[in-house]
């Protein structure tokens, strides 16, 4: 079921089926921000989508093309996002989830995959011990296993935040949002290349996690060594499919600092009053250096997410706690 | 035409004058501030009004009622969110807008109150000199004095926010908002009581601030001395048009400690996403510690601003400068 492409029409059938099922995100402005940044920027925030990411609407997109009765327990590896998302679809669903989440994952991510009704199975970091941790849960459990990006479902699903946007602003000329395993920015390009002609789609990557800036210029997947960056939702590698539709529906990649990662949280904060996770700093940096478009276009950016860990934030860390 | 008390028609008749000239605020929910509460609360987020707090509103509906070509200069005393309203209200108004301000007010505050168009006229701490300022400078220069909150104009544009979370929300019931001077509070009870039979409307305040709330059980207008709290909009006094409403159409005022403040803003941060200034803190707090209503309630909660000095705020102080 996770073969092959997915097509525009696999995203509108995904906004179909997802319907009440999502948040349908509101999209924020700033005037401070657009002079900042020179441009009319549109703000799509799925840090305010269920679970506090866009991850949800690839989880759901999946887990309401299954019937529960059949497939009871669905499968994945996470330490993020895309654990949390798929606990809280299949509570919702009335499925069991079980998530493969390395000993070295932030607490917080655990606790709020394990508050979400999932089962956690604990492996060594590193992909290899997590797909072979995986293998052993199926082998004593069959359940369908939901890949976090890597999956045609995941992809249209993600790309329903792209179309919600367009629809409501079809004027928009760039499309940017952050990549890390690629599902958000190809299914937000299969929905934008579809809906408005002519529309740029850029991803945004770390310097320090720049695998689809790399694979995209060398014209094969490339893995980076140690990716080492604050956004740490994009330190995964692009997928197979990913990496076939940002060849075809991707404009470029750019990338930037992990200093420029970190003003952008707080420039949203100040200008926007929304907390954003520094993957979602990593388009907003883009669109502040000028690297999204020409100054005067009007740019959308999907704020994938708002899950931070107050402690591990450089301007969010103090003494007081909830 | 500042006398007198306003009644809820001016504050619908507030509403239609307003109309495209003011942001209707989004309404937020969280379903895990829901359980830390108790309650179902269901936040007015007027931190993303124009100039970042309710201000805008009372400011605007002023100003619509005056003639720009009669009354070319508006006139006030604000180191704060008011301040800067009445700017961005006289800019979008072609008028010309004077505001007296503290020496000793913060720099972030004078800066956007200066970026917004208007004129500052520096005056030593303290009501007294403030006064004595605004009369040297009414002596020179005739204009329209608007008062932040002593007035039926103001009062009637700030209860529109409870009015729109109302039309939305009619389900609601107990409504809570901060108390400063109390224009705020005033104007939310004169249309929740009107729209809402039998809702209870409950204002906040810091305990080092608690004038109102000792002002009520007194019967008589009281003040602090030395109001000493973190949440530097409520640090005035509740006028005597506020005071009059107060005793009248707001059933109670709870108070909250400064770490209780601090808590709820940063919990605002991690189940919202949205930053709020420490004033709005108050009647998150309040909310928290089980002081509006009974559990299980309804609870309609106005966030009055997002105005932070990132740099003055426990949790926010960082070394990363955008």
């Amino acid at each position: 079921m996770s073969e092959g492409l997915p097509q525009f029409a696999d995203v509108v059938a995904a906004a179909a089926r997802l319907g009440p099922h999502i948040v349908r995100t509101p999209v924020m402005r700033s005037s401070a921000f657009d002079a900042r940044a020179g441009r009319e920027v549109f703000f799509k925030c799925e840090n305010l989508q269920t679970g506090g990411a866009f991850k949800y609407r690839g989880a759901m997109n999946v887990l309401l093309q299954l019937d529960p009765a059949k497939t009871p327990v669905v499968v994945t590896h996470s330490s993020g996002n895309h654990g949390n998302a798929l606990a809280l679809a299949a509570r919702a669903r009335g499925m069991r989830a079980i998530v493969v989440v390395p000993r070295d994952a932030a607490k917080s991510k655990m606790a709020a995959i394990q508050s979400s009704g999932a089962r956690i199975e604990l492996c060594e970091p590193g992909l290899r011990a997590r797909e072979q941790r995986l293998k052993e849960i199926l082998a004593a459990e069959p359940g369908e296993v939901v890949h976090p990006f890597d999956d045609a479902r995941i992809i249209a699903g993600q790309g329903t935040a792209v179309l919600e946007l367009l629809a409501e602003f079809p004027g928009l000329e760039v499309i940017s949002t952050p990549v890390g395993g690629g599902g958000l920015i190809t299914g937000s390009a299969l929905a934008a290349k579809a809906m408005v002609p002519g529309i740029r789609v850029i991803g945004a990557e770390p310097e320090q996690a720049d695998d689809a800036y790399q694979s995209l210029r060398a014209g094969e997947r490339r893995e980076v060594r140690q990716p080492d960056t604050i956004a740490d939702g994009l330190r995964g590698f692009i997928g197979v499919r990913n990496f076939a539709l940002l060849q075809s529906h991707v404009d470029d990649v750019v990338t930037v600092s992990e200093a420029e990662i970190v003003a952008a949280m707080k420039i949203v904060l100040c200008d926007l009053k929304l907390l954003i996770e520094p993957s979602s700093g990593v388009a907003v940096a883009a669109a502040l250096k000028g690297a999204l478009g020409e100054p005067g276009q009007r740019v959308g950016i999907v704020l994938s997410g708002g899950n931070v860990d107050l402690d591990l934030c450089p301007f969010l860390r103090g003494a007081v706690r909830p």
